[in-house]
């Protein structure tokens, strides 16, 4: 393959550039601010993600969406609050057989469509969406990570993996596109529910059952709204909610632990406050919408949003859990 | 409920007697060694486990089989290398009405037998397993904790659900005997295969895809034995899994970690190593019996059995892994 365009210049975008660019003759990472594409140009390093990462020679940082007219593949690694917008812009752009591939998370509040509804909103529903548990940190350094892709297209997932496919970095295909999509935002709401109860220092034993039951739930959602309920057991199911729930680097881990201390955070200052929120409120809309109980959700719901105090919460919590 | 009785007044089983003590009027506590029993019955506290925890006053520590036999319930929480004889020599105290309980977790080696073959070997098969994400440590303190317990008589399983249920334990009723057996052994496996890769300082993108792998193959192995898939998804299985898996508090990660760094444990002076090995040779072979393919439980065989350098261990591993 000749060329491939990533839209977004931020960790994940760059390190699947990064990967890409070890199959492909020319990789267009667009960013939106020209002061750090002509930072990565001039120096080969994305300094504000990667200070410490020679970027390979072959990426090429660009601001304007014409350089990806001649892409096979456009990988979308934009946050999911800017995933629309950079839709309606990129329409005029692009031809019709161009791939797109979604690594964003997260879910269009409140109309509750994926970012891949989105897709199909503005192209259609042959694109590609791609999750795992992945830190970027990590995929940009070549370490060993693997990841699910899902379409409605197998050739389009096998044509994805083939241009990430390094000896380090391993894709397996699965079917399920919004049952691997909804399962990247449930277990944001999984890691916040650890993270409340770290913060509120209860044991491992219930964290640990709390955490079991989350995911059981995340698989009657995933069936609820019509996905495949194997799919809870793959990388981007069991494998990044357990990452995410139970490893220190995950904000929302962080989001749910200061709740649990009950501190309060500056929203407008932090981002993922917003978005962590409007995650949980768009699950339970979903959970409403398709007559899905979650007594995890209504934790979180319950302390996040309602202000419920923890204590109370896990209280009711641990009322309802297995009786 | 009158009368329970315990065997073993190790971790788990002092925490068994703590909390069933809530709900009858007295809990037989048997134990090898007078010393401790004595120390038990005039301190109430069993210094050796619980040095802080006073046990409640209707727990009686006794050393001989006889007082067992008025008991209705008896929990078998010896280890399980110490089960087979525990049960021949238990034979003759008890009568046929009571119901067995195994808190133990292990597979007999060579004969691949569960705890539960082995009470069906000396007793009948109605007896009760019981296992989840369980530190005994939390357990005794009354610490919220949920677990599975599984019987071919469910009426069994409702009488020990209802002398060990309390505002903090939950007990969460399941069929699959087999499964939640096997789940308990092939978590250690994956605890030591975590544990290597932590020791040998391999990133977390990779860790969380071999932890998610084994959790695959472990539903395949169950699978295999005639177990419900589904029970992977239990306390006994998810939960019991990352608890061990991720936490440092469990042997076997750490003896893996030990491994990772090449460091060699004196194996006559820890149990646990033996133990271990055991457990990893008896799943090799039921993998090898039931016609599985396990890459998990062969690179924790290559490293821990065969002796071979975790870095090419590692290296055939992720050339498996989903290609």
């Amino acid at each position: 393959m000749e060329k491939v365009g990533v839209i977004g210049g931020g960790s994940l975008g760059t390190a699947i550039a990064q990967i890409a660019s070890q199959n492909v003759d020319e990789v267009y990472l667009h960013l939106r601010r020209k002061e750090l594409a002509d930072i990565i140009n001039q120096t080969g390093f994305n300094n504000e993600y990667y200070p410490n990462t020679k970027l390979n020679n072959n990426i090429k940082a660009i601001t304007d969406f014409n350089k990806l007219k001649d892409c096979e593949i456009i990988f979308l690694s934009v946050p999911s609050s800017a995933f629309r917008e950079t839709l309606s812009n990129l329409q005029k752009f692009i031809n019709e057989s161009v791939i797109l591939v979604s690594t964003a998370k997260g879910i269009e509040y409140p109309s509750l469509k994926t970012m891949g509804n989105l897709i199909e909103e503005y192209f259609d529903d042959d694109y590609v969406s791609l999750s795992g548990p992945n830190f970027a940190s990590e995929m940009v350094l070549n370490l060993e990570t693997v990841s699910n892709i899902a379409s409605k297209n197998k050739n389009n997932s096998k044509k994805v993996k083939e241009v990430l496919t390094t000896q380090q970095f391993k894709l397996k295909i699965i079917d399920d596109v919004v049952g691997l999509e909804i399962c990247g935002v449930i277990k944001n709401i999984n890691a916040m529910a650890n993270g409340i109860c770290k913060g509120m220092d209860i044991n491992e034993n219930a964290r640990y059952a709390i955490l079991t039951k989350g995911f059981e739930e995340t698989q009657k959602i995933v069936e609820a709204i019509g996905g495949n309920p194997s799919t809870v057991k793959e990388y981007c199911g069991f494998g990044d909610l357990v990452l995410t729930s139970t490893s220190n680097e995950s904000r929302n881990h962080t989001l749910g632990m200061l709740y649990g201390q009950r501190i309060i955070v500056d929203e407008d200052a932090s981002g993922i406050v917003v978005e962590g929120k409007k995650s949980i409120k768009a699950i339970k809309d979903i959970c409403k919408k398709y007559n899905t109980e979650s007594i995890i959700v209504d934790f979180v719901y319950d302390v996040v949003i309602k202000h419920v105090q923890p204590k109370i919460a896990f209280k009711r919590l641990w009322e309802k859990i297995e009786n």
